[in-house]
Parts: C-alpha cells; sequence; structure tokens
C-alpha cells in the first residue's frame, strides 16, 4: 500500500486518464433475509467488483463503490457504501446518480421473499416444510441502463453463468439495455466464485470478445484502461 | 497463544478434569444450495460453538469440532472437520460417534430443497419467480439423542429463539431427547449472531437456570466447568 501511494503521488497526468470521471461500481452478494435467522445468499466474493473500483481510482475516477457483505476491505480513495439486500443496493446506486459510467459486477439476488417472517420460522413436525413465496428484486443494471437525464454515459453489467455463457449474456445486453456485459463462467468446477483469476467475454454491440484467463486483478485493469480508449474516442 | 501454551505446559492434572473425554461440538451454520451460486445461510458466527470446544479441550477432553463455514480459525488442539451442509454435518458427527458428550451448538438450517438445480436459475420475465420445494433436514441433535449402544451420556443442544425462548426450549429439550439445552435469544436487537456476549439459559430436567449476560469464551469455560462437576457427580 504504500507502494502503491509512491507511485500515485508520482504518477503525472497523463496517467489520469479517468480523472473526473464519476463511476459507480457494484460488488458482491447481496443478502435477502428470510427470517431473522436465515438468507438467501450467493458465492460471490467481491474480489472482482473491487478489483475494478481500485483499478478505476488509480486511473484518476471518482469512484463510488457500493458492495454487499463480503469479507474484503474497501480499496483506499474510494467512496465505500455497505449494504446487505438488493432493495438497498438500488437505493445506494440511485442515490449515486448521476453518474458518468456504471458497472454492475454485484451478484444481485434475483428474487426475494415477498414478507421476510418477524420472528424465526419454526420447524412445526417431521414432515412439514414452510412454502415460501419468492418475488422478483428490483433490476439495479435494468434501472440504471433505461433512458433518461441520469442514465450515465456507460453502462456495464456482468453476467454470471454457468451454461450457454455468451449466448446468455449477449441476450442478457440487449434485454437489459447496457452497453457492455462481462460474461463468465461461474461453474464451480471454475473456482471463479471466490478465485483469484477470471475468464471473461466481453460483449458490446459489435459482438464477443473473449479475453484469456488472467487474475481479476489484471481483468480490471484491462477494463478500465478499455474504458478509458473508450471515452477518448468518444470525446 | 504462547501464553496459553505455557499454561497447559504447567497445568497439573487436577486442572483437567475432562482428560480423555471424547467430545464432539458442532459450531457455525450450514449452507444449503439451491444451485450452482445460490444458497440459504444463517447469521451465526460459530463464535460460542468454537469457544466451547477450546474450553472443553482446555479442561482436557479430546475434542472433534464439526464447523460450517465461519471466519474463525479453529482453536490449537482440536481435530477439526469442516463441512458445507447439514447431510455433510450429520455424517461428520456419526463419524465421531462413539463420544462421551455431544454439545450441538451449530445452527443446523432446518430445511433445504428437495433437488438443487445443477444449473444457475435463470431468471424468466418480469413477473415470475422460481417456486422451491423445501424438505426437512436431517435432525443432528435429535439424532444423536436417540437412545442406543452410542448415545453420548451428555447430550447438550441448543436453542436460538427469538421470542418465547425458555418456553421454546423445554418443549425443544423434550422433543429431541437431548439432556441440556442452552437457549438464547437471537433476534438482531440483542447482537448475539456474530457478537462476543451471549446471554443464555440452561434447561436441564430440574428447569431453567439462567446465566447473567456475559462473553462467549466465559459462558464456554462455565459450561465446561459444569460439564466436569456433573461427570464428577455421575461418576
Amino acid at each position: 500500500e504504500i507502494l502503491s501511494a509512491i507511485e500515485d503521488y508520482f504518477s503525472t497526468p497523463d496517467e489520469k486518464p479517468l480523472a473526473g470521471v464519476k463511476t459507480l461500481v457494484t460488488a458482491g452478494p447481496t443478502h435477502e433475509a428470510l427470517d431473522p435467522v436465515r438468507y438467501i445468499a450467493n458465492h460471490s466474493s467481491g474480489k472482482q467488483g473491487y478489483a475494478i473500483a481500485k483499478a478505476m481510482q488509480q486511473l484518476g475516477a471518482d469512484v463510488t463503490l457500493v458492495s454487499g457483505p463480503t469479507k474484503l476491505s474497501p480499496p483506499q480513495g474510494v467512496n465505500f457504501i455497505s449494504i446487505t439486500s438488493a432493495e438497498e443496493m438500488l437505493a445506494a446506486c440511485q442515490n449515486a446518480m448521476p453518474s458518468d459510467i456504471a458497472i454492475c459486477a454485484a451478484a444481485v439476488a434475483d428474487w426475494r421473499v415477498a414478507e421476510p417472517s418477524k420472528q424465526k420460522i419454526k420447524k412445526k413436525n417431521n414432515t412439514e416444510a414452510p412454502t415460501l413465496s419468492f418475488i422478483q428484486n428490483p433490476d439495479i443494471l435494468a434501472t440504471l441502463s433505461q433512458s433518461g437525464p441520469n442514465r450515465p454515459g456507460l453502462v456495464i453489467g456482468f453476467a454470471a453463468e454457468t451454461e450457454h455463457v455468451t449466448e446468455n449474456a449477449v441476450s442478457k445486453r440487449e434485454r437489459k439495455g447496457c452497453d457492455w456485459i462481462l460474461a463468465n463462467d461461474v461453474s464451480p468446477a471454475t473456482g471463479t466464485f471466490g478465485g483469484d483469476e477470471n475468464t471473461l467475454f466481453l460483449i458490446d454491440k459489435n459482438g464477443v470478445n473473449p479475453w484469456h484467463k488472467m487474475t481479476k486483478d489484471a481483468a480490471a485493469k484491462k477494463l478500465s484502461k478499455r474504458i478509458a480508449d473508450h471515452l477518448t474516442l468518444n470525446a
């Protein structure tokens, strides 16, 4: 961290191509309560999203990181907002608008129970199990992608798939209305969830661009560089 | 840890009243998969169970700690077995039989989905949500409490309640067939889940014995001492 602080200090303005670019990054899982003691979670570690927040900040961006529960420490120099549920994440993201860029790396729970029980759900006998009615959570990526005066100029989503990775992601990009999608295979055998490496596909309106397997830090730097190039080309 | 190692070294046999007593301790939550990326969890941190494993070991017991996913490091000197689901915990507990004492401090998920999806469950449109059929998990405390040649001489359960704490726990002790129940209130306002303190009630065949609020370490030592006294009285 000291070394990185020194590097930051000596970096020239040329190395901050994203200076002043307001960026929202979401990361980690969300937890959806079933009752006061139980919740639905997912295996997202938050590593890829935190790495992206750090890489964007190092290129000069003004980063707000909205994160679900993880074991990670927030990167230095980012505005860190800790939330638990999808609804809380949506509210925090809307508070962070307007932003120039939104990068939705969080693994937001798709569903929650309609009415979490106020008391612990009790086991009744040896055969019954509770029936839980799920409802859809707000779709944060689709919400941020909606056209309007507050829409970030570049909205980037993630697609965590276990099969038909690129097909699902191409269709997701169109359905959500976002500009780019980073798709990855999160089947347990890949070790992506919780691991330090990732094999990503960048999908934009021109098609599918496969990236080599690399560390999540390297993928974050590659994405940040690509965003900087994109902004330069479109300036 | 060095200090505790020195204390261990200089302790006399009198201070190891549980020497050679084979003890199974369960701790932490279990995670029950919904599909490859989602699971049901609970807010158990494992702190109380780990503290009990350590306190029993320090009184000389031969401790096996079967733990669900936690952020904790296993106490030194215990036989540590890491599991994820309730079914895995039951198998590990049965492997640890015969034992003289079983202390079930884990917050085992009561239910799991009957058939976890092999692939990530996809969101279909803007209104549908999946219906998940839950089935009951094996009841580890009741299983270990069943009479038979392998039944530990002392089986101790926990009851994590958010209302009617002692009433629920008294009825749980009878229903499960265990000898003692330690009951606590885990409502979010109490800070018990994840916190360092606990307010317990020890329930045995004679009734309800309220303990003062104390650290989880202190509660673990009090329980271990009480177990040692019980074994002496019944020797």
